[in-house]
């Protein structure tokens, strides 16, 4: 059972097309559509990262702003990198980087200060250029959310590049 | 044409169960899904507030960290709501928050330092507890994202409580 | 050898009359100096705190926004107070709040994405309602910033009170 | 009456020495000290800039985290540079930098959610290599904080650099 079932992605077309235009161009009215669905169980995923909220990472509400997991699922895939024994210093040494193109987040029960949060985190479906990330966050092994990122990968000028065979070779 | 084509949302009788839940439980496995269509040209939105790119929000890759949109759209929020003649400070005065349930960014073109942006938004489907929002972001009519929030009226204490019969007269 | 050589805080009289004003005045006008000086030998602090520099935590310099320095002085104190036996959500819950009356940060040489940081602390003077906290920040021994930090005790709607004894004990 | 009382900063003779240390070493051990006095009065400032205070940026506590007023001194910067005629764009453009070399804010009284709050400054001291700038924040004509932040010209790969003429020339 697949955290997201169905993908539809960065065209062949499209991404042959962007590379004639300026920095970043590529994702310029591209059709990227997400069915996500990534899976309530933590035992489908492939990796933990296990972090812990900071106060000022609250806001008035007495919660965790919702802008903040973002940088969880960042920090998380980070360390996923350096477990695979790829770290993104290095990717970044070698002028790759990941940029993101797409976040989608579902916050189904609010995080709160000093909370010890779970990231758990898999590849989902990846193209050429593309690539998927399913996310699950838990504390205490109850679910607190779900996130989707969708990623390209782009040279230091900012135009899509191939994605690593490794990387490829993690995918569903 | 409707920016956001086609919603399902809470239903009725997960709502009704909520309620006998602890604090922010209502949208815990709740099935919200989303189909995201933000139209792309600024004149199908109601409102648009204008705002400069803060250093601070910059990122190593030279571009706005992805996380740093979310804010922006919260801000063009409340400037909405202030332009509706219910600025939010009042809102939470009376006990009633916007609790953000589903966030999803479309990065299309990369924000920088000092560009000016221009969000457009506009209040999508609504039902009797729950609303979304879709936003086109522009710099020089030049269009960088697209995004789509799904919100809850909730209790100081985190119950889900109706919508302001003004905000759903103003739904899609 | 103190790493905070000479501290001038709010004087007994500034306190007892703020008592009398609204929330938080107690620190309008009020005459707080520092004469900073935290020593940049670890070996001269009590606790030291690891974390690692997120990628959102850079700015389009290339390295740490000086504003993110904050946050990890914040992470270190409140892991510190958990070491002691007296976690910061149970003082919290007490009624208590440590509000920040100054903050003073030297950035010797930069923090860049993926260092993994040491932020050295210790207590410094203390008096009946604030305390100060000098830190040594380090990545491989190297000193990368200095800072100090005035604290003041408050209940949770803003007045001045009472430091509890085992702080008071722990000061210089 | 000057806003910041009396200063000392980088020697020149560890200006000398530093342009042969690596990225940023020339701050590493400098001797900066500030005697921080930034005036009350909004009179005794150059300029002024306004801004809104964003829900994002408050904490737990119902106020602006104490990390959230380094962006705004920073943002107030970048307006006053254009007022006077030198965007801080050209200026990176032209791969000069001003980093951060010290930050000093003082907590008066908090901000909250939606305060419209004016960001006073002026340029104090400057060196050949560094300038100090102090700011008072307001709202309503009520101070909430005052602060100092120095500066140093850095060329694109972190080496101290000239100040430029114009900027020496509104220095007190």
């Amino acid at each position: 059972m697949l955290p997201v079932e169905s993908v539809e992605t960065l065209s062949e077309v499209s991404l042959v097309s962007a590379r004639r235009l300026p920095r970043f161009r590529p994702w310029y009215g591209a059709q990227v559509r997400l069915q996500l669905q990534p899976s309530l169980s933590s035992a489908d995923y492939a990796y933990s990262h296990r972090l812990r909220v900071r106060f000022a990472e609250t806001d008035a509400m007495g919660i965790v702003h919702h802008s903040r997991y973002l940088p969880y699922l960042e920090e998380a895939r980070v360390e996923y990198l350096r477990h695979l024994g790829h770290p993104y210093t290095e990717l970044r040494a070698e002028g790759v980087d990941y940029a993101v193109l797409e976040a989608f987040v579902q916050y189904r029960q609010p995080l709160r200060f000093d909370d010890v949060v779970h990231v758990h985190l898999r590849l989902g479906a990846a193209t050429r250029a593309t690539f998927q990330m399913a996310y699950l966050l838990t504390v205490d092994d109850d679910v607190r959310a779900t996130a989707v990122t969708v990623h390209g990968c782009v040279t230091a000028d900012g135009r899509p590049t191939r994605m690593p065979a490794w990387l490829l070779a993690l995918s569903d």
